[in-house]
C-alpha cells in the first residue's frame, strides 16, 4: 500500500540566525517520506480524509455522487474475458477485492466499478487489447501508478482498466547523450535510481516518485520540483510509443534531440491523460547528476520583496539556480502549530526556500553566499539559514513540503493549484482573506514561485456549501481574468474537467473536442475525462 | 538586402598552444558579421550560387524546375484585391518588382509567380484576410524574413504571399518571470536586443537572426546556437496566438510556465511550417543574461576521443555548457585553403569548440581549467586554446560558422542536415568517404555534435546526376537505418517533404495528413509544403 500515511515523527529543525550553515537535528528521513507519500509538495489530501481510508468508510461510487451519465459502451461478456485471457494469459484480473485499488483514486474521493484489470507486458498486447475493445466499444481508462489528483486514472463506470504495471522494463540508456529510452510503466523513483548510478538525474522529479509511473507522468505532463531547473516534459520528452484507440501503434519513440521532419505528433499525447492514446514507451533526456545542492531558508518583509528577491536570485545565482518556493506566515504558523516545525529564521511575513544544484561545491557556496549579502544587505531579506548536507537539507525542505499536512490539522481544506502571472501570485489570497473574513479559519498561500505556481488553501471547522459559494466560481473567475490557469499541474481529469472554460476560448476547447474526435472517433479512451461535458 | 554575402576581410588568428588565453589579431567584426548573414552555421549556401544572385541569373520558376501540379485554388481577381484594400489600405502590394524578392528563396533555389503581397498589421486583419481567402479558395503562403532552408517560405505558384513584416511590436516583457509577448513579425536581432537591455536573452540564437522574425522561427522550430542550453522551443514557447485557415483567432498567447488545462494546441503550430494556421503572436520565457562567456578550441586525436570529451564536458562544466561544436580535418583544412583562417592549435583529425555561459567570469574559467586539464592529461585532447574576450571568442566560432562558406568554395557541394544517436555520428562520413571514392573532392562532418546534429557535405568540381545517384537516397536510408533525422533543424517545406517518410512511419504521415485535413480542410495553407505529395 504504497500510499498509506506516515505517522510523522516529530523533530526538530534548530534554528540558526545569520548565514552560518545549519545545524539541524532531525529524527528520520523526511525528505525520503515526503517523497515517498503522493501528494508530496502539493497535493489536496486532507490527513483526516486519508487517514480515514484504512479504517474502511467505503468511498461512494462516483456516478452516485456525481451528475454522470453511462454512455451508450458495451459490457463486458464472457467472450471479451476470454479474448483477454487469450492475449495476456494469466494477466487479466476479475476479481473484485483485487479491482479495488484500481476502482479507487489515491485521494478516495472517486470510486468506478470496473469488473475488469489487464495488466499487458508489451505494446503488441495493448494493441491487441485496444483493438478487440475498439471493435467492440468497450471503454478503456489507462492507469499508470494512480498517484493523480484530479481522478483521471481511475473508472467512472465500469471501463476496463489497463495497467501499465508490468511494462516496467528499461529499453536503453545512453551515457553520452542521456536519452533513458523506457516502458510506461517504469516507477519515477526506480528510473531515477538508474540514471543517478550512471551520474545522470530524470528532468523531472515529485512526491509520488516511489508510486507514479513514466507514462502516467508524461500522460499528465508532471511539473514537479525539478521544472524550474530543467523544464516542461514538452522539451526533454524525445519520443513516445502510443498505442491509439484503435490498435493502431504509432512509433515516435526517437532519441533525437533535434527532429523536424513533419508535425511533432508526440506532443499530442503529453498531457493529454489518456484521453487520446495509451502512452506504452518513453524516450526521455537526462541531465549530469549535480554534484553540489545548497538549501537557503529566509525570511522576507513582503510579497513586493518576495519577487525582487527571485530577480536578484535568476540574476545572481543564474544557471545554478533550481528551486525558488515560497510560503507566507500562516503557512509558517500552521506548521508550527500542528507538527512542532520549528522556524529557522525569524518571524516574518513570507518565507522563500532557494535551492542551487551545481557542478562544484566551492562554487554554488561562493554564488550563494554573494547572493546572500546583496539580500540581506538591501533589506529584501530580513534573515536567513543555509543548509548543505543532505539531511539539514531535507528539513528544510520539510517546512515547505509539509505545508499540506499541517493544513489538514486544522479543519475541512479547500484547494485550488493555480499558475498566474508572478506579481499578482499572492494578490488573490489577500483578496480572499477580505471577502471571506471570518468564515475561513485561513486563507494561506504558498508555492513554486519560480514557475508562478500557487497553491492557495482555505481551511474551515467543516465543509460549507455557503463557503464552498463563496469560492467558486470566484477564484477560477479570478484566475480567469489574470489569464491564469485553473490547473497548473495538476491536469483536468474527471473531477476538474468542467472549469476547463476559464482557461480556454471556446474556439480552443472546440479543437480540443475535434482532436479527440480524430483520434478517438468512438470515444473509448479515458471517457468522461479531460475535455468538458458537451452541451 | 539583409541576404547579400558580405565581403569576407582576410583575418589572421594567432596560434596559441597550450592553455595560455588566445591572442587573435581579427580585423574586424567577425561574428556580427557571422550572424548577420542568414546561413549562419549551417547553411547550405554556396557563395557561388549566390553571389551569382546580384548578377540576376534567373531563378528558374519551381513549376518548371519541379514536378509538380498546381493545385484547383482560385485566382485571385480584381475584387480579391478590392476587399483586400478595404481591410489593409495601402498595404496590398502588386508590383511585380516589389514581389520579387517575396517570391524567391533567400538561396535562389526556388521561385513563386505570385501577384500579390499582403501586409497585415494586426492578427484581425490576418484573420479578416484568411476568412476571405477561405471562402473564395484561394491559397495564401505565410512570410516571415523568408530566411528558410527548404523553400517553406515563398509560394510554389500564384499563392497571396501574407507577410508578417509590419506585424513588429513587442506587447509585453515580464522584467520578474522573463516572459516576452510579441507580434509575429519582430525581427529576431531586435527582441535579442530588447531583452538584453533587461538583462535577459532571448533562448533562440542563429545566424538569419538579423532578418527572421519569431513567428518564422516558431513556424519552423528553429534550433540554432543556443539549443543544447536553452533546449528546444517546444519548452520555451509559452503561448501562441495562431489565425487558423478560416479566420478563426485561436488564442493560446498565454505567459504561464504551467497550464495543464486540456491539450496543448499551440505545440500543433510549432514547426508546422504555417501549414495548419497563421502564427500573429508569441510568449516566449527569456532567460537572464549570462555574465561571462568562455570558448575553448581543442584538438582531438579520434572520434572516440570527441565523444569521450563530450561526456567529460558534460560531467565537468554542467550547468554552464553551451555550445559544444565538433569538426574534422578536412573543415579545418579547407577554412585555411579557401578562407586564410590559421589553425589556433597543432593538426589533429578533429577540433571541438566548447563555450560556457555562466553568471561568474571566475568559477566560470575554474571550472574550464579543470575539465581542460583533465581531457589534456587523459589524451583525450592534444591541443586547445581558450578566449575570453569577445573578439577573440568570435575569432574562434569563425572558425567553425564559416566551414559553410569555405565549402562553397570547392566547387559544387551536396549538404545535408541530420540528426543521429550521437554514436554513429561521425560513421556516415568515414562511410561515404569510402563509397564515393574519387567522385567527390572532399567528404567533411562538422555540427552540433552536442545536440546529435551533423552537417554533411560533399564537394565536387560540379554537379553530376551519378554522384546525386550515388548520395540519395543512400544517405536517407542510411540515416532511417539509424533511427535519425532526415532534417535536424531545417524543416522539410518544399524541397524536403517527399522524404518525411524516412523519418516517420507510414501511420505517423497518414496521421499528420488528417491533422492538416482537420485544420485547414481546403488545403488553402502553404499547399505544396512539409506533408508529401499524395500519391
Amino acid at each position: 500500500m504504497p500510499h498509506r500515511i506516515p505517522r510523522w515523527s516529530v523533530w526538530l529543525l534548530q534554528a540558526s540566525l545569520g548565514w552560518r550553515r545549519t545545524a539541524c537535528a532531525l529524527g528520520a528521513s523526511v525528505k525520503q517520506r515526503c517523497l515517498g507519500c503522493p501528494w508530496g509538495v502539493s497535493g489536496p489530501l486532507t490527513v483526516r480524509e486519508y487517514s480515514s481510508a484504512s479504517r474502511t468508510p467505503e468511498v461512494r461510487l462516483t456516478q452516485e455522487r456525481y451528475p454522470v451519465q453511462r454512455l451508450p459502451f458495451s459490457t463486458v461478456c464472457e467472450e471479451d474475458l476470454a479474448t483477454f485471457e487469450h492475449i495476456i494469459p494469466g494477466r487479466v484480473v476479475t476479481d473484485p477485492e483485487e479491482l479495488e485499488a484500481s476502482n479507487v483514486d489515491w485521494l478516495r474521493t472517486v470510486r468506478g466499478c470496473s469488473k475488469v484489470l489487464l495488466r499487458p507486458q508489451t505494446s503488441e498486447e495493448v494493441s491487441r487489447i485496444l483493438r478487440h475493445c475498439h471493435e467492440r466499444n468497450l471503454a478503456v481508462t489507462p492507469q499508470g501508478g494512480n498517484t493523480g489528483m484530479v481522478g483521471a486514472s481511475v473508472p467512472v463506470f465500469d471501463e476496463i482498466v489497463l495497467s501499465t504495471a508490468l511494462m516496467n522494463q528499461v529499453i536503453s540508456f545512453h551515457r553520452v547523450s542521456g536519452a533513458l529510452v523506457c516502458q510506461a510503466g517504469c516507477v519515477l523513483e526506480e528510473l531515477s535510481q538508474y540514471v543517478q548510478e550512471r551520474d545522470f538525474i530524470i528532468p523531472l522529479d515529485l512526491g509520488a516518485k516511489g508510486s507514479c509511473h513514466i507514462g502516467g507522468n508524461v500522460a499528465t505532463n508532471a511539473g514537479g520540483l525539478r521544472f524550474l531547473r530543467y523544464g516542461s516534459l514538452r522539451g526533454t520528452v524525445l519520443g513516445l510509443e502510443v498505442v491509439l484507440a484503435d490498435g493502431t501503434v504509432l512509433n515516435c519513440l526517437t532519441s533525437l534531440r533535434k527532429d523536424n521532419t513533419g508535425y511533432d505528433l508526440k506532443q499530442l499525447f503529453i498531457g493529454s491523460e489518456g484521453t487520446l492514446g495509451v502512452i506504452t514507451a518513453v524516450s526521455i533526456l537526462c541531465s549530469p547528476r549535480p554534484k553540489a545542492v545548497n538549501v537557503a531558508f529566509l525570511g522576507c518583509p513582503g510579497f513586493a520583496e518576495v519577487l525582487q528577491t527571485f530577480s536578484t536570485c535568476k540574476g545572481m545565482l543564474g544557471e545554478i539556480l533550481s528551486a525558488f518556493e515560497f510560503m507566507d506566515a500562516e503557512c509558517m504558523q500552521l506548521v508550527g502549530q500542528h507538527l512542532h516545525l520549528a522556524r529557522p529564521v525569524q518571524e516574518s511575513p513570507f518565507y522563500i526556500l532557494v535551492e542551487t544544484s551545481g557542478s562544484s561545491a566551492g562554487h554554488d557556496a561562493e554564488k550563494l553566499d554573494s547572493f546572500l549579502e546583496q539580500v540581506l544587505g538591501s533589506g529584501l531579506v530580513t534573515d536567513g539559514t543555509v543548509a548543505t548536507d543532505q539531511r539539514k537539507i531535507q528539513a528544510l525542505w520539510a517546512l515547505r513540503e509539509r505545508i499540506t499536512e499541517a493544513l489538514s490539522h486544522d479543519g475541512y481544506v479547500y484547494k485550488y493549484d493555480l499558475s498566474l502571472p508572478v506579481e499578482r501570485l499572492y494578490d488573490l489570497v489577500i483578496d480572499l482573506r477580505s471577502r471571506l473574513g471570518l468564515r475561513a479559519k485561513h486563507v494561506v498561500g504558498y508555492g513554486h514561485l519560480g514557475d508562478g505556481n500557487l497553491h492557495l488553501n482555505v481551511t474551515a471547522e467543516s465543509f460549507s456549501e455557503a463557503l464552498l459559494g463563496a469560492l467558486e466560481p470566484y477564484v477560477y473567475a479570478w484566475t480567469a481574468e489574470q489569464q491564469g490557469s485553473v490547473s497548473a499541474e495538476h491536469g483536468l481529469g474527471f473531477k476538474k474537467r468542467d472549469v476547463l472554460g476559464y482557461s480556454k476560448p471556446p474556439m480552443a476547447v472546440q479543437l480540443m473536442q475535434q482532436l479527440k474526435a480524430l483520434l478517438d472517433p468512438k470515444g473509448i479512451l479515458n471517457p468522461y475525462k479531460t475535455l468538458p461535458t458537451r452541451a
